[in-house]
C-alpha cells in the first residue's frame, strides 16, 4: 500500500457511467455499505502487480512453498493480536477464531507442501516420435503456469480462512500469481493488520514487489476486475453479489475466468430408516448444524426432508428454542435475514421464530410439505443466511428423487440413512449430479482441507463448476496451461526437463512417473 | 433424430425477442447462412439428453471407451464415401481428407485409451483421520463426473476432426456426457451422414438412447444454449461468433461452462542468428505455413517478425507469388477474406497480392514495419481467415519483447532462432504468457494429437484459458468433482474405492498410487 494521493477514488462516477448494467452501487457484493479509504492508490496497485507478474511466474515452487510458510509463521507470531481484533470486528468467539486461524495457516502450509510434490504443475513429456499415428510427432512438454494476477474478494464470515490470508490467497500466491485482495469492509482493521504481516513476509521472504496489496471499495473492486492487468478473480459471497462480478468479468473485452463460491442451501434428506433408528441423534443434529456459527456458514444445511412423523415437528421446536440467541456477523448482515426471514414467515408455518434481541438473533425454523415444497422448489432454496431453515415432511421417499434431480447446484447435499435403505441409492445418485459434496449421516457444516475435498457446485453454488475453492486443485484456478515444441534443453523449464530437478511427478511419453524414478 | 414435425424451428422469433442483445441474425456464428432442416425437433432432442445423461454418467469409462472404439471402426468402415461428400461439400484434396479422418479415428481411440488407464477421473481417497490438523477428518473420496448434456458447435475447416465425430465429441461422450452436435452449414450432407454412424454404433455398443444427437439452424442452436438442460457448450470457430455464444452461456440464468476455441494470429519471431543462418529455409517454411490448407487453419501464422534486411521481402514476394491459387472452403469464407484483405491493403504495403479467379484464392502477404505495428497492434492481431500474412520488419530484437508482452491470447507462437541467440530467452518468457504453445525452429500449423499438446490460450484464442480442445486433458471440460463423505463402501463409485476395481491411479491419503498395487 502506497500513501500516495487516492487517483482513482475520486472518480467513482465515471466506472458506474461506463457499464451501468453491473454497477452495484447498492453494496450488495459486501455485505455492508462501505466507501474507500485513501490508503491506496488503485492504478499503482495493478501496475505492481503487472510488473511483478512475469517474475512470479519464474520462481521455482519451492521458492513459493517459502513465501507461504514465512505468511503462516508470522500470522501465528501476531495471533492474539489478530485474534482480539477479529473479535471486536466480526463478534465471532475467540475459540473460533482461535481456530480459524489454525486452519487458515495450516491451509497455507498444506499448499506448500503441495507446491513441493509438484503434481499440480501436470508436467508432460512427450519425447518426439516418427512413428506416431498421425504423423511425425515434435518433442512436446506441456506444463500449467501462474496466470497473472489476481483478484480476490474477501468473505465476512471467515475473516483468517477465507479473507486477506486465507485460501484463495494461498493458491493464487502457491500458482505464482500477485494478489490484489479486496478486503471485506465487515473487519476492515484485521484485513489491513494481516495485510500488512502478509506483506512483510513476502518481502523478507523474497517475493516481488507487487505480489500482494490490499485494496478496499467497490467501486476500487469493479474497476479492477475490468483492469487488462487482472487475470483472473475470485470470490466468496452472495448469489447477488457474485453475478454482478460474474457479469463484469465476462463481459469484459477478454473475459477472464471468474471463481466465485457463492450461496448454498445444503439441503438434506432424512431417510425413514433413519429416523426409526436414530430419530433424537438426526434431529438434534440438524438443529445443531444449521446453528452452528450463528447460521453463518456457507454449508448450513437450509432445508431438512423429513418423513411425515408425530410429533416430530414439536420435537424440532424444542430443540430450536433452546439455542440462545448469539450476535451476527454485523447489522448489514442481520437486517439481510429479517428481510428474508419476512418472505419465509410468508410462505411456511413457523416450528420455531422468537425475534431478535439485545442479545442477538435466535434460530428460526419453518415447515411446509413436499407438495408444496415442489410447486415453489425456487422459494425453497434462496439461501437465508443466517440461523434460519426449513423442514419438508414428505410421504414417500420416492418423492426425494424427483426433487434432487431438480435441485439447483450446491456446495453440498447431506443423506441420513441407514446401511442397506433401499431408498439411498437412487437418492446419492440424483445428488451426485447437483452438489459438490455428498455427506452421508453427518452434517455440511465442516469443510475439511485435504486432497479429497470439493467445496463447488453448478450455479448458483459457484460461477465455475468445474473447480473447487478448497483443497490443493483449487491451485488449478489461477494456472494456464503452456506446451513447449521442440525448446532445446536449456531453454526449458525446470519442470518439464528431462533430468527432472524439481523430483516432481512426470507424464513421460504416457506413462506417469514417479519423481524418485527420474531424479 | 426423428421425424416428428418441427416445433421449434417454427418460431425462432420468440427465440430472437427473448435476447436481443446476443441474438445473431446475420449468420456469424458459422461462416455461411442456414436454415434450418425440418429433420429434426429441439425439444426432443432435450428431453432425450437430459434422460440419457444419469445413465451415462453411470457407465464405467470401459464401457464408453468401447463406444468411442466402435465409432471409429464405424467411420473406417465407410471411409471412402464420407471422404468423397467431404471433398465434394468442402473442396479441400482427398489425401487431406482421408488423412483427417485418420487423425478423427486415432482421437476417438486415444481418448479410449485414456478412458481405460483413468488418471483423468483424479480419483482422491483420503480415509478419516481423527488427528488431521485442522480437526478430525472424515472419509472422503473426490473424483470427477459428467457434467451433463453437452452442446458442441462444429467448424468447417475440419470436416472430421473438428466436426461431427471430432475431438470435442469425443472428449465429451468419453466423459459420459451426451452430445448435441450442431453441423456446421459447410459440410450439412457429411454431417448428417457422420452422425448417422456415430449414432449406429453408439446404439450398437450399447449406450443409452439420447447419448447423440444432430441438429442444425443458428437459432436452434441458441435456443439449446440457453436451455437449463445444457451443461456445457464447446465451439471452435470465429471470434465474433464465438462471443455470441459465450455471451449466452455467460448471461444464462444460470451461467455454464462454454470451451470456444476462436480466432488466433499466431506470430512467428524470427532471430537475426536464424535469418543469418538459414534464410531461405525460414521465407520457404513461413510461406508453406501460412498458404498451407489455403490457410484455413485456426494455427496459421498470420504476422512474421523479420530482421530488416536487404531483398528480403523481394524474396517472400517470390515464394508468395510461386504459390498456387486454390479454392477456399465455401463462398462466405472467402467473401469474408476478401473483406479482410480490402482493410489490410489499406493498411499495409504490398509484397505479393493477386485477385482471386476461378481457379481460387492466391495467397497474399503485406510489409509494414515494427514501428508502425506497435502503434497498431490491434490491427495486426485481428485475424484473416485464408491466406493472408503480414510481415513486420523490425530494427532490433528488444522490440520483440516489448510486442510479445502486450500479445493478445493465441493458440501459438513461434520463434526462429539458433541455439544460444541471447535474444531467445527473454522473448520466450514473454510469450509464455501469451501462447498456449510455444514453436521453437518449426512452424504452428500441425497440432499433433497426444498428452502433451495444448490446444488453447487467453482471450481471444479461446473463452476458457485454462483449458485445451486437443489431447487427453480436454475431457476434464466436461467433468465436475464430487466428494463423497463417509459414504458406505457399497455405495461408492468404483472410482473411488478401496480396491480400486477399475485398476486406476489412486491418490490415497495424499500419495498418488499405482494402480498394480492397489489392483
Amino acid at each position: 500500500m502506497s500513501n500516495q494521493p487516492q487517483v482513482v477514488t475520486d472518480q467513482p462516477q465515471v466506472v458506474a457511467d461506463q457499464r451501468e448494467a453491473v454497477t452495484d452501487p447498492s453494496g450488495v457484493i459486501a455485505d455492508q455499505p462501505e466507501t474507500a479509504t485513501d490508503q491506496f492508490d488503485l492504478e499503482s496497485v495493478l501496475e505492481a502487480a503487472a510488473a511483478a507478474a512475469p517474475a512470479m511466474a519464474r520462481t521455482s515452487p519451492m521458492e513459493r512453498a517459502n513465501w507461504l510458510r514465512t505468511i503462516a509463521d508470522d500470522l501465528e507470531a501476531d495471533r492474539d493480536a489478530l485474534v482480539a481484533l477479529a473479535q471486536q470486528e466480526t463478534h465471532l468467539p475467540q475459540g473460533r477464531l482461535v481456530s480459524e486461524l489454525g486452519r487458515t495457516t495450516f491451509q497455507l502450509r498444506l499448499t506448500a507442501e503441495v507446491l513441493e510434490e509438484g503434481s499440480w504443475l501436470e508436467a508432460v513429456v512427450d519425447h518426439a516420435d516418427p512413428a506416431w499415428p498421425t504423423g511425425p510427432r515434435p518433442d512436446l512438454r506441456r506444463m500449467l503456469r501462474a496466470i497473472g494476477p489476481v483478484l480476490i474478494v474477501a468473505a465476512s464470515n471467515f475473516p483468517f480462512a477465507f479473507s486477506v490470508a486465507g485460501g484463495d490467497t494461498a493458491t493464487a500466491l502457491g500458482a505464482g500469481c500477485p494478489v490484489i485482495l479486496k478486503a471485506h469492509p465487515g473487519h476492515p482493521e484485521l484485513s489491513r493488520r494481516t495485510a500488512t504481516i502478509v506483506q512483510a513476509a513476502l518481502r523478507r521472504a523474497g517475493a516481488p514487489d507487487g505480489a500482494f496489496a490490499l485494496i478496499e471499495g467497490e467501486a476500487e473492486t469493479q474497476q479492477a476486475l475490468k483492469d487488462p492487468r487482472v487475470r483472473a478473480g475470485a470470490f466468496t459471497g452472495s448469489v447477488r453479489g457474485g453475478r454482478v462480478l460474474f457479469d463484469i468479468a465476462a463481459s469484459r473485452p477478454d473475459p477472464i475466468p471468474f471463481y466465485g463460491e457463492l450461496g448454498s442451501i445444503n439441503p438434506a434428506f432424512v431417510l425413514p430408516s433413519a429416523i426409526q433408528q436414530r430419530r433424537s441423534e438426526v434431529l438434534k443434529g440438524f438443529v445443531d448444524s444449521f446453528t452452528l456459527g450463528v447460521g453463518q456458514f456457507c454449508t448450513k444445511p437450509g432445508v431438512l426432508f423429513v418423513p411425515k412423523a408425530e410429533g416430530l415437528l414439536d420435537e424440532l421446536g424444542e430443540l430450536v428454542s433452546a439455542v440462545d440467541a448469539s450476535p451476527m456477523l454485523n447489522d448489514r448482515i442481520e437486517s439481510g435475514l429479517q428481510q428474508r426471514l419476512a418472505e419465509m414467515r410468508q410462505q411456511w408455518n413457523p416450528v420455531s421464530d422468537a425475534e431478535a434481541d439485545e442479545s442477538g438473533v435466535p434460530p428460526s425454523l419453518f415447515a411446509t410439505s413436499s407438495s408444496a415444497a415442489i410447486e415453489d422448489m425456487d422459494a425453497l432454496f434462496e439461501e437465508a443466511f443466517g440461523p434460519a431453515a426449513v423442514v419438508v415432511e414428505y410421504d414417500d421417499p420416492k418423492e426425494l428423487v424427483e426433487i434432487a434431480s431438480r435441485l439447483p447446484g450446491q456446495l453440498t447435499a447431506t443423506v441420513q440413512s441407514e446401511d442397506g435403505d433401499a431408498a439411498a441409492p437412487a437418492l446419492l445418485d440424483a445428488l451426485s449430479d447437483h452438489a459438490g459434496r455428498i455427506v452421508w449421516n453427518g452434517w455440511p457444516t465442516g469443510v475439511s482441507v485435504t486432497w479429497a475435498m470439493q467445496h463447488g457446485g453448478s450455479w448458483p453454488s459457484t460461477t465455475a463448476s468445474v473447480h473447487t475453492s478448497v483443497g490443493p486443485t483449487a491451485l488449478r484456478r489461477f494456472l494456464q496451461p503452456v506446451s513447449f515444441q521442440n525448446l532445446p534443453a536449456a531453454l526449458l523449464p525446470d519442470a518439464v526437463r528431462d533430468e527432472n530437478p524439481l523430483g516432481i511427478w512426470q507424464r513421460v511419453d504416457g506413462e506417469l512417473t514417479r519423481p524418485e524414478q527420474s531424479a
